[in-house]
């Protein structure tokens, strides 16, 4: 893998002087056209060997470029807030938008490489955290970005010249390297494992580069043309990314749908449901104060027919609940901030610290509902959203939220009552649109999205429940009830 | 102050439970509204003696109303990304946007009556965290927030009462108080710091509201009818506020101006600026590394004429430095986010932590320089802009933050040159667009503009530095020697 890095590369100054202007001009004018265009988000990772010119070439980046639509984050220490949250948060954070381009500095590579090499895990989980960091690219490039990869590397040999230079710099001498950067043994494991993530990681949605870092000339030249080349391409290709066709979606031969298999006609009395409903909220707000609540946070997402009873239901949760203990979240359509980035960034915004919970109104379930339904996304964008959000659950249940997702299902008489309900009573006039109407029209190819999602996103980590909503009483108990329960068995298991 | 809510106010709960219905539905209209107008936020903030129902009210508020459009925020401990940046950050990060309720729990009341009942600090100091309250809703109600301020209010008896009630109650023993508040001093000292705070911020635009505690119906009675009140009143007004007519700004009856004071002929040669322009760097790059640079931050903001060199000066300062350590914050035209918030918020979200360098390519003085100019708002909103503008940098001076900020000034003949020679570069050409032609047309309104800017704007803590930038090197040169300047000199201090 670092073999051809090795071999001494170097490029001579008169070569260089000769060729950078015209790259410089080039760049600069693609990232003019690249901020103009505002398509995509350009995402540069940095990694590599101590000593190898990672530093030295993100400033020559920022002097050659206009250095105002660049930002270079580096990642060291996490905050306490980073460390309250699960591990993806504080990359999600700093995502470049679109027509920017994000240097990011200890990104996810070194985060796993440097745990790897000092023995905080073995293979196994360097493994996971190398096909996270796979899913999470391909997201990020199936939404567009324009992902780089740099690995700046040096043999042995020229690492410990190099940082024998260093430290004979005075002007360098004030950024001694991290002294495990000393031992022949650090620089051994780091390429072992670095070989390991770039095998496994250069894919060709965004493959790595290698670039030997021993000659300022060559390396620089050699990133400002991989860049440039990058760039152009991306900024000449079509804007709708071609998609590949998609196979449709195989449905049960007998017509039976999960949906059908409900029962909406149970319910619960007006007694049993006030006691009911008094003791669950007891046990939730008993739950919530618990001290294993501590380790864990709480997500649960609403989604349902329109007046299947969402707001009713999150109220009645609610009002368990230390209204600082928790924080609902409606979600409408995006905001600019949110539409310059990648589809999930909105809800990664609001996932809870340790010991929170919060209450998604509506959910990332929209690319799969709405957004199919009335073709707000292509086809692709929705089939893929399916594995994305499994990644995403995931994550967040590695981190220790708890997530609940609830269907609140009533049959197409219900909300038609409802819907005329609603329209007499003036306060709650307001609650009906014509685009309830419209979705209205819809109910099969909204039975068929719903039927889909929770056939491919009810997982171990994060299962559907399926409300039956005709009657709002039995609804609402079993709402509690099941975060409830979600609660009880994470606790359990911490035990 | 507090005399009328020590005498047992009470409501019977058939007359409570007659007028809850009407209420709760009036108070849900009046927050759709608010929604759909989405004109102003609504700040609530709850104060007062422990056990005086302060939780007890905010949790029924989010029972009446809908809870999906209130943020309940509650300010504890500060995080330490916090903790790195001007105190005020944290509530700045949490403001509701317009149409939204946010509450504030543990805001800038409590922690100042905190901190002078435990005799963190004197009067002095109090009266300070005073004034600057007031100024911050001083500036949240021009901008168009509505806030509401709550006390809570028991007397001593009532509380210790309430306190042993708690502490009996199965359902609340876990949230037994703080244990200062047992005893009979802190409750004293409370009363009196926080009579102290009431009679100094209660004002016709944000007064206060003394609620007894003691009956939960009455004080959720009158919570409830005073935030119905106070919302529909808002609703009602008309969509601009009324602006007092505003006196003109004076202006010197000899005709002579700062900006021609400037002697624009300075320059200096390729040598010296060679030589120069090195040195200030390298002495940058050693100032922002040094010890000292761990208490502090640095802002640096941009302004000019348009084409006086903004671009070029910032790429000089970044030039001395490890992209890791700066970041530059283009301004221009604000996102739907921005809009939805007071005028400073956008520049509050970008405050580096200490240790960090942010420079803002254009910045808050755009309202009013281009703003002004151009009727963007009305003149009552620049005119209260100078003093809105001193107040934030002198928080982030008293947080430790150094403040440079930079007039690059121009002739028009500089500038008429200088917009041809952009137009006949081909990679340049993006930089002139029809709009700084139209702002050339206006070139004396920008003068009289920046005289008033920097008249009314140029203080001890951040002062204005005006840049003779008709020769670029001169320009660049005297940028970095003034940062330069004031990071020594802050540093200074430091001993």
């Amino acid at each position: 893998m670092f073999e051809s890095a090795e071999i001494g590369h170097a490029i001579d100054k008169e070569t260089y002087d000769a060729e950078v202007p015209a790259l410089r001009e080039a760049l600069l004018e693609a990232q003019n056209e690249l901020k103009a265009q505002a398509r995509f988000p350009v995402i540069i990772l940095i990694n590599g060997i101590e000593g190898a010119g990672k530093g030295e070439t993100v400033k020559l980046l920022n002097e050659w470029m206009d250095p105002r639509l660049i930002e270079v984050r580096s990642f060291d220490q996490q905050t306490d807030e980073e460390l309250a949250r699960p591990a993806a948060w504080r990359y999600w954070r700093q995502l470049p938008a679109k027509g920017k381009i994000g240097v990011f500095f200890g990104n996810w590579y070194s985060q796993m490489i440097q745990g790897r090499v000092h023995r905080e895990f073995k293979n196994a989980q360097l493994d996971q955290a190398i096909n996270g960091a796979e899913r999470l690219e391909q997201m990020l490039c199936d939404e567009g970005a324009l992902i780089f990869k740099f690995w700046f590397h040096l043999s042995k040999k020229q690492m410990k010249a190099r940082l024998k230079a260093l430290q004979d710099d005075p002007l360098h001498s004030w950024r001694i390297s991290p002294l495990d950067w000393q031992q022949s043994e650090t620089y051994d494991r780091f390429v072992r494992f670095g070989e390991r993530v770039l095998r496994r990681t250069s894919r060709d949605y965004a493959p790595w580069h290698v670039i030997e870092g021993v000659d300022p000339h060559y390396r620089s030249l050699t990133v400002g043309k991989l860049l440039l080349e990058g760039l152009q391409a991306a900024l000449k290709a079509p804007t709708e990314p071609l998609h590949q066709s998609v196979a449709p979606l195989g449905h049960s031969l007998d017509g039976k749908g999960l949906l059908d298999s409900l029962d909406l006609s149970q319910q619960l009395d007006k007694d049993d449901y006030n006691d009911q409903l008094v003791a669950e909220q007891a046990r939730l707000a008993g739950l919530l104060r618990h001290k294993h609540m501590r380790r864990h946070a709480l997500v649960a997402a609403f989604e349902g027919n329109d007046a299947a009873g969402k707001g009713g239901a999150i109220r009645r949760v609610a009002a368990a609940l230390d209204p600082r203990q928790y924080n609902i979240v409606p979600i409408a359509a995006p905001t600019q901030d949110e539409l310059a980035q990648p589809y999930l960034w909105r809800f990664w915004r609001q996932i809870p610290a340790r010991g929170k919970f919060t209450i998604f109104d509506r959910s990332w379930y929209g690319r799969v509902l709405v957004e199919r339904v009335e073709g707000l996304c292509s086809t692709s964008d929705w089939m893929r959203a399916y594995g994305e959000i499994n990644d995403f659950e995931e994550q967040l249940a590695n981190a220790g939220v708890v997530v609940v997702k609830f269907w609140l299902a009533i049959d197409k008489d219900t909300q038609l009552e409802r819907f005329e309900a609603r329209e007499k009573v003036p306060f709650k006039r307001f609650k009906i649109t014509d685009d309830d109407w419209r979705n209205r029209d819809k109910w099969e190819q909204y039975r068929e999205a719903v039927e889909d999602m929770v056939d491919r996103t009810s997982t171990e980590v994060a299962p559907w429940t399926l409300i039956e909503a005709n009657d709002k009483r039995w609804a609402r108990v079993k709402v509690l009830r099941t975060i409830n329960e979600a609660l009880e068995k994470a606790f359990k298991k911490d035990k």
